[in-house]
């Protein structure tokens, strides 16, 4: 068992951590840090509203019994190389401060935008760009760390990515038109979207988002050079419009889709299918049954039918269909829960990636 | 003032009618129709719940003084002759038998989908195709009518119909992605969309809606041939994704746009403005007081906030900005009411429009 | 294992029947029956809409496969002598008719309100009124059959009853005021709510559905003469108000009740506790492991976070306080899964209850 | 023309201030307050969002053209007595500071609880309970103020007082039980109700909501004596559970009444009628055509349905039927507009009417 710790415990991010890791076979949670505020207090009390007392837990599952006494520590109090690895659920500002302190010493699994965009960081998705994993070596040597800073994709990117990945290896793609319509959870809680502002509405505009995920999904699908130690990005060209919707969890994404050689949507489906039964992360403690589904029912992904299918960890594909633009070209919808593959649950994956890979 | 009767106005189209001609300076309208079981009742009555005697009235204004005690006919009841105009807010099946026997004798404005894609039928959107209407002189002299088949499109292609025009008119395009957001309310109400169907959920499909859009859409923009007396369609390719949101009035519409000629945001404005500023259908008594408004609020437009301007006969634009994938490029979103300017009070529109023409 | 068929298995009550009973160690559902027009198809095609094709299945977990291939049959090709017992999920008019001829030969557990107000007919909630169960012999002696007719309460009736029953046993009770805020699915589907007409509103009205909760929660709650054979209802007074909110399932009940004798919250939840930790139906294989769960969370209970727990068999109650009309009185909020322990999962629960007390 | 000041313009209550008295005939809103933050802005940057720049206007009129280029002043740079007139739009901690300043100078109108429960200052609903306006004298008395505070009670008080009143006048009542649906917009947007809080959900509790309905509706149907210028507090007792739901506009409540002396509906309706035709505020500038109207619908009121009745100004009545266990009773559901006649509209109006009667 690795001796791990969680900053940023009582956040919405942290308690899908603390959900996540629950009876985990590999990572032992033994130390939960929070602010200042919270420090000295056991979880189930620091997750409570102060004035009021009221549980702040917003999680299907009720808090589990491991960590409810578990007393809060805060930042300074703990000592990194006492851990084997460290997950973060910060903000970025405070990210940009906290991880290269503690990635000094251990490795950091982050959900955080702070690092992504540096050369030496790899953005990954278990099953979709492993090889870049080999990157955080590179890290560590030229910034004298003995861990590392290992960012997930915002969760706007991880469904894009992951259905683009097998059109890419088969087809080959040019440009990508796409559209999301984002769940509420996406926004946080602190305080997130307010009901007044969503109800019986459509919000058109998430800051900074859609530069996220256009480059994002260029770094991710970009090939590894092991030799040099570079990402040399994908040149698909990627353009975004992000939206909020009145809907809880999980991200729906219309996606148009030029590829180089011609194809269909039987061919594409066979893809993701077959991608899906091969993946690389297939045997991990927290994979999926299914990596990608493919519905044939074209009122399908919808995001409070599908969200929950194998606990949030499945990305599901429907209305593949030719285009009517491109002379090769496919769109489809995708559904991805952002809470679950899109963040902790996602980051839990990774680590136990990196581990099977023995970079953890 | 022209006589007028009205072809199904018991229900949420016929009551939008019913709404939009209240008090109307030009058109009088004389008759309601609607089925068997409606005629004979006074308007009040028919759009009663027959069983619990509940009012299913679907507007926010009341139920206008003028139509509560006129009795309501039924197809068989009226001579299209005794008529100037006749508006009809119909099933597709139900048009296709009763609207040529209408338009033998007398011009019948529709909201029906039945003969839009006939040669001699235009769709039309007024202060965009205007000169399309000269195509119904050879559908009366063709199908030797006195009136005519007038249709307006389907109400998602009316707002990306009015917001390509002044882009084509100046920078040319070539091609057009569209994600819509679309309204409850387009769903109509027999018995549209079912609460638990779309509570907390988008559903990614809308029945053959994507087929109208994209072929609507190259007609309306398409070339009238004065000569010939035939339409050539716009050679723009269109490729559309429409789906369901849980908002009651008001279709978003998220475009990506390909232009032939380098443009930006500022100059796309520009051109919207100046459109807006000079369209044909300014005067006419239905006509909103902006044709097109252009937002640089990039929360804007908001389905909630934006849809009730000027009537809801306002196409709002915002987000316009560069595109990221085509090296012309331009992207934006677009909010049109799909209840009013997408259907009943733009058939008027169009009815005062082919009056001025003198073709009413 | 007693062999089992289900009577209205293809609508939304029907497929939660088809949950509850998957795997269930004492019933086997051998035969499921629906309308002519499915008769003759596998389960899983009889679900489809019959023009798209498009699976309709409302629950969250996916159609268990014990029944997918199951072929649906139609009510005349079933002899009700083959079974131990039968479950229907009919529409009223349809279960007055169908009921009577199943029970001349078996048991049959009902969700319909057809049978529930006649005299030797008690409406049964397990662990309230266990020993009204004794009145369906009656039922079978006088109307001479080998089976009987065993109904559901109304899913509002039964969370109200629920806690009514513990204050009554210890304080008694003799008036109530109880306001619902239902949800969706209580109105099923066909078509059910319209979600125009409940989107960003509150419909303060739902047909029959007061009459129903104030007549069934005194004959419930009624005593049972073993003697006579007869239910003496109880003399409460109830009056309710009920509505309908956009919400997707369950019921929020908002309740004052003037007791007997003094009284005071930590009293109640003492009584509510302890009927809940000694409920006679604890060890049945459907029943919760909370009959009654009482919070202290001045927050609780919530639909959208409390109707789950315990796959929706637990009443929750909340907000529990001393009343500021009455002398002796007390205020509380309640929930209740109304698909689940106030339907499908609910009968099955009766079902274990009649089974261990032999009466089927 | 009255001079007028409005402390506390940019909120969302300030903000309905604003265009309550847009083009007032009496109240000329000379100068606007807020918080140093927005001092020596024009309003229409105050209302900015200072990040983004975005305009934070909640109301669906558009902004006036008065207010647009005013300069924000802070509240030291006014002096109250330059102003026949204050109305204040703020936190219940900051009135209770700052309107006993203003006062001493001049009267002010306020929404805030701050003084509502002192027993020299009444709780005013034009229409119901004029006569205590007499108590502002005693006020300005005792404090030695030329001015004096005039709060309005809590939104959700404000229906149930007024259809109270005319049930008290004919008939007397004892008890009276409520529960409240109450909308998004009462509790404000700083942050407000988060919408992943209240999405397919009820939340069962408003903090200290309860209390003040049932003081307040004591208080405000309570008699006044003009010779010792007190308010005797009325001796019904009110039992209240207020409720959140996902409307954003319009409180719902449902209403359970036990009279003096027996009843039956329609002579409830006929007083209520009868009282709204001769409510004292009738000819004022703000009063609805209608003060309560009485629907026979059975599904009405209905928040999206009703509320902007009269501009939101008019109390609606519905289901008015026989309680089912008071012997004297009556029980009923209201709707009120919180934001409207519940809030700044509603001061307007009591401006206006304390105008009339020379208190101002």
């Amino acid at each position: 068992m690795l001796k791990v710790a969680l900053i940023g415990s009582t956040g919405a991010v942290g308690q899908e951590f603390v959900v996540a890791l629950n009876k985990h076979p590999w990572f032992d949670l033994t130390h939960i840090v929070s602010s200042e505020r919270s420090a000295g207090k056991k979880y189930i009390d620091a997750i409570r509203d102060p004035q009021s007392g009221i549980l702040k837990w917003h999680n299907r599952e009720q808090v589990p019994e491991y960590v409810r006494d578990k007393i809060v520590s805060k930042i300074d109090d703990i000592d990194p190389k006492n851990f084997d690895l460290i997950f973060t659920a910060l903000e970025s500002d405070d990210a940009q401060v906290i991880e290269p302190k503690l990635a000094q010493h251990v490795p950091v699994i982050s959900t955080a935008a702070a690092f992504r965009y540096e050369n030496d960081v790899p953005i990954l998705i278990p099953g979709i760009n492993d090889d870049h994993a080999d990157l955080l070596k590179k890290q560590q040597k030229e910034r004298q760390w003995k861990g590392f800073i290992a960012p997930l994709p915002n969760c706007t990117t991880t469904g894009l990515a992951i259905t683009l990945k097998p059109i890419i290896d088969s087809f080959g793609v040019k440009n990508v038109f796409m559209t999301s319509m984002q769940a509420l959870s996406g926004a946080g809680r602190s305080p997130g979207v307010i009901a007044l502002d969503i109800l019986d509405n459509v919000i058109p505009y998430i800051p900074k988002e859609e530069e996220k995920v256009q480059i994002e999904t260029k770094k991710i699908l970009g090939k590894y050079d092991h030799s040099s130690q570079e990402i040399s990005v994908n040149d698909i060209k990627v353009s975004c419009t992000c939206t909020r919707v009145p809907v809880s969890d999980g991200h729906t994404e219309v996606v148009f889709v030029e590829t180089n050689e011609n194809t269909d949507p039987s061919s594409v489906k066979q893809k993701m299918i077959e991608f899906s039964d091969k993946v690389s992360i297939k045997n991990l403690p927290t994979a999926p049954r299914d990596y990608i589904v493919v519905s044939d029912d074209p009122t399908r992904p919808q995001p409070r039918v599908d969200r929950e299918i194998n606990n949030g960890m499945t990305t599901v594909v429907g209305r593949l269909r030719k285009d009517s633009v491109f002379e090769n070209g496919i769109k489809y919808v995708l559904l991805t829960h952002n809470e679950k593959m899109g963040s902790a649950k996602g980051a839990v994956l990774l680590a136990e990636l990196l581990k099977t890979k023995k970079i953890i």
